[in-house]
């Protein structure tokens, strides 16, 4: 790898591995599989899905939908709540596309309707207990009266739902607990209607490590493309499904404190981090020839704008973190740091094409 | 303002106040005044920099230097440390302009000696306690060493100290006792140079609140042009001194609980929070016509990818946080808000031109 300053490498056989495990859990479920571009937000990877017979997408702003669709996608679904002031371009583009937006509020519904000319379709949000958007999915009064409100330009499609809080799950059980509440919740929602609605769904968590999905007709998860440090916390995943690391050249050798620094910082990795349990921001990796390989107890301990402090255990080998040596870092939250890293390749060094942020 | 997405609002007038008021204290002190472009990373803010004398700056990266070369910049110090993989690009930008590097070690000032053919100067980065990077300042020895290394290319122009643990305090008592230890570990090492040598100084508290900068040469911090609401938990500014105000779409109401929901989220904003006492991500504004108006109590409490959550005290006027009002949000770390974000403007709709990210 030719690499001088930080650059997300993308393992590309992890990557689509991890494409296919999804797909083909969908598959056996069947279920509709339209996974969430927001953690790549690259063409090139996008590819890699089609390759599979992708062809549904979800995004989370218009400006991502504009990328994709600029890139040949044609079926979009904008998961995030309809915000009226970007009416016109919506508009524009559902001439184009089939475009699904998200709706939670009357006033949302009601100004779609005014202002959107084009055929699109609208979901409701439901709150199956994350607490972050979405109508309280025993709120049957408000529901039912949205999805009463379709006609043939702005036509009602269904459900969607996100248990975030799977997020705060450890282990395979807490998963499966709030995956469970969060089905139930559903499950006396969608019996209410006299046709059961279509029902999109999809927090990486439950999508990885579930195999109950009644009433659900769409996986939209969108991490697992990449996992990272915090999903295998979560349970999601192992380290070995993780298929990005930043790769970071050492700029400063500290060993009298056990610490190295690295050119990479806040505005490459953005700022969470785990407990793991110490406080960290990415887990240290050596590149090999064809791919990464853990260093335990490695982590990268602070991180400021462009520089990160490296702990490193009192006896390993510091040879391997001299100055201008690259390391890998696994990073703690793949969606920001995939989303903030303009320089992107495979581990062959093939360029990745990145939506280019505003 | 015509504004429908996240949308970085500068207010001018306090920016060009703020870097008046830094260029006045170093004059007044009888400083150089090198004011660090990392937090704009703008050439439109730049020019304010500009009209009022400035002309050497200092920046955190090749690349930002790179781009303040193209917009006419040419007396640079990258206030990072020499990272040997980019030497190349370091030789080809030093051959056009006046070029100053950071050193810490042996090892990067013989690799720059060997690989760097045009004129270029070196600064001893010291730490003068805050560990994150340089040579401690009592370590003398290493200290003399290098700073006798110089030659007619690589010349050495002096110290540089970075006294980011200010970052810490909690007051100007707490920044004065900070800010004093670092200075008189740089005093102790000045006073062994037969010549005293030239010293590079600059966390924005220090600068903004202390009048003792003995042995300092020159102001070097960055922060300050736009501050932001750590600095005025810190104690180094007001918040009326804050310069930047993100806008933010509203697109979910949820008064039951007390929240409204903002297309905004931690590709926005980053993920720095502070604590006070309840943690948060932001403190809202009201948009006025030529500026913004604090809320009191009213704050960004949770942020995901793109998704804000607002609290709101229970009595307020809800109207002003309907779906499609756009709000404003005081960043927690205008330096990491200002990286991200791509669409700025001034409160009166110029553009902020914006060094694309890399």
């Amino acid at each position: 790898m030719k690499i001088n300053r930080p650059t997300l490498i993308i393992d590309e056989k992890k990557a689509r591995r991890n494409i296919a495990f999804m797909a083909d859990k969908a598959k056996k479920l069947n279920l509709i599989f339209r996974p969430h571009f927001k953690t790549h937000q690259s063409a090139t990877v996008a590819r890699w899905f089609r390759k599979i017979g992708v062809k549904q997408i979800a995004v989370s702003s218009l400006a991502m939908a504009h990328y994709f669709y600029k890139h040949n996608w044609d079926d979009i679904h904008i998961a995030f709540p309809y915000n009226i002031l970007e009416c016109q371009g919506l508009n524009e583009l559902a001439k184009n596309i089939k475009i699904k937006v998200s709706i939670e509020s009357q006033e949302a519904l009601s100004h779609l309707k005014s202002y959107v000319k084009n055929p699109i379709q609208y979901m409701i949000i439901i709150d199956v207990g994350y607490g972050r958007t979405g109508i309280d999915a025993s709120n049957w009064k408000s529901i039912l009266s949205l999805a009463n409100q379709g006609n043939s330009t702005c036509q009602f499609s269904g459900l969607m739902a996100h248990a975030g809080h799977t997020y705060d799950a450890r282990g395979l059980n807490d998963i499966e607990k709030t995956h469970s509440s969060s089905l139930s919740k559903l499950e006396t929602l969608v019996e209410k209607f006299v046709n059961p609605p279509f029902v999109s769904y999809g927090d990486t968590p439950s999508c990885s490590v579930s195999e109950n999905f009644n009433l659900i007709s769409e996986f939209r998860c969108g991490n697992f493309v990449y996992y990272d440090v915090t999903q295998t916390l979560i349970g999601s995943c192992t380290v070995d499904q993780i298929a990005v690391a930043m790769a970071c050249p050492i700029v400063a050798e500290h060993y009298d404190r056990n610490e190295v620094v690295i050119y990479g910082g806040a505005i490459h990795f953005s700022k969470d981090f785990v407990m793991t349990p110490y406080k960290h921001f990415g887990q240290i990796v050596n590149f090999t020839n064809n791919g990464w390989k853990i260093l335990e107890d490695v982590y990268l301990k602070k991180i400021s704008q462009e520089h990160g402090i490296i702990h490193l255990p009192k006896n390993i080998d510091k040879n391997q973190f001299s100055i201008g040596h690259i390391i890998g870092i696994l990073p703690v939250h793949s969606c920001l740091t995939a989303d903030l890293m303009m320089g992107q390749q495979t581990l062959s060094g093939l360029p990745i094409e990145k939506m280019i942020r505003i």
